[in-house]
């Protein structure tokens, strides 16, 4: 069984089912032209697509400095093109991204690392990331990020929780570590 | 926009994430080997694979009738491959089977109908298959199968609630009829 360490970034789209039975091709039009961002933001960043299903994008990448920062470019980029859709047909990713030591099989990758990575999405805000606490031990300060600490939270049969790390917007950071969120 | 009529095949694994946190080399060995079969049986009934990310496939038919009759021999193939693994790692999977209009876009298929066979296969017993009642209609009497009536059940943020059925195994299928089951 061939395994790699790997930084995993899984993405997908806040409410897509609703966007879909609102405004069906102008959801899918929308979703194909942020794919094609996604995947350039991705290969820009030194990452590799891995697969997508439906409104699901996973990628992976060598370092964890490059997921996290590919994921903070994706976000603002999408925020600056959904200022020019209608408010209902704007169209919001959430991000995961988690470091594991996962199997390959062919292209794919499999195992806890990516299904953490996933669960991690599911916690994100719309437009929002989080990251586990190995991601945040790796950065270090690497990037100018500020985070908030979501505590353990449990991943469906994964034995041990997660510690879960909220990525703070530029404008949020400030404020949060006012209020004396931890700032890392 | 290019769009065509389609029977969507939508398939994951029940407690995808336990197994894998369990028993994390075994579960993708199990995983590949069963996929490889599904993508037979599905070529094998005349679909095309449409896409796959970690756990889950997705297939599409031009005939409700290949696509429920895959999605029962696909059924009846794992039943007999999980009797050779140790109890707790039997991998069973949840299908759900939809006919929709939907939109073409290269190699995928995105769209209400879509979203809905992901909903059917979320409804299925471990094992079972959910079918909406368009494809319960399509099918007529032409599969010797009988269905439980699940009633009209809500999909996320899609307006109108979808009648759905679950496709009785053979075992059962007499006991149902016997206790009033509507069986078609």
């Amino acid at each position: 069984m061939e395994r790699k360490l790997t930084a995993i970034l899984c993405a997908d789209v806040f409410g897509y089912s609703r966007l879909m039975g609102e405004h069906e091709e102008a959801t899918l039009r929308t979703l194909t032209s942020y794919r094609r961002l996604i995947d350039g933001l991705v290969h820009h960043h030194r990452g590799r697509f891995v697969n997508s299903a439906g409104d699901s994008v996973v990628a992976e990448f060598a370092s964890v400095v490059d997921a996290v920062q590919c994921a903070v470019v994706i976000q603002t980029t999408l925020r600056a093109e959904n200022a020019n859709l209608p408010p209902d047909q704007r169209m919001e990713f959430r991000i995961g991204v988690n470091l594991g030591d996962v199997m390959v099989e062919g292209e794919q990758i499999y195992g806890d690392g990516v299904n953490v990575a996933a669960r991690l999405e599911s916690l994100a805000d719309p437009g929002g990331i989080c990251v586990s606490g190995t991601v945040c031990e790796h950065l270090g300060n690497r990037l100018a990020l500020s985070y908030e600490d979501l505590g353990e939270q449990s991943v469906t049969s994964i034995a041990k929780p997660v510690r879960v790390f909220r990525v703070l917007p530029d404008t949020r950071a400030a404020e949060a570590t006012a209020a004396g969120t931890k700032a890392q």
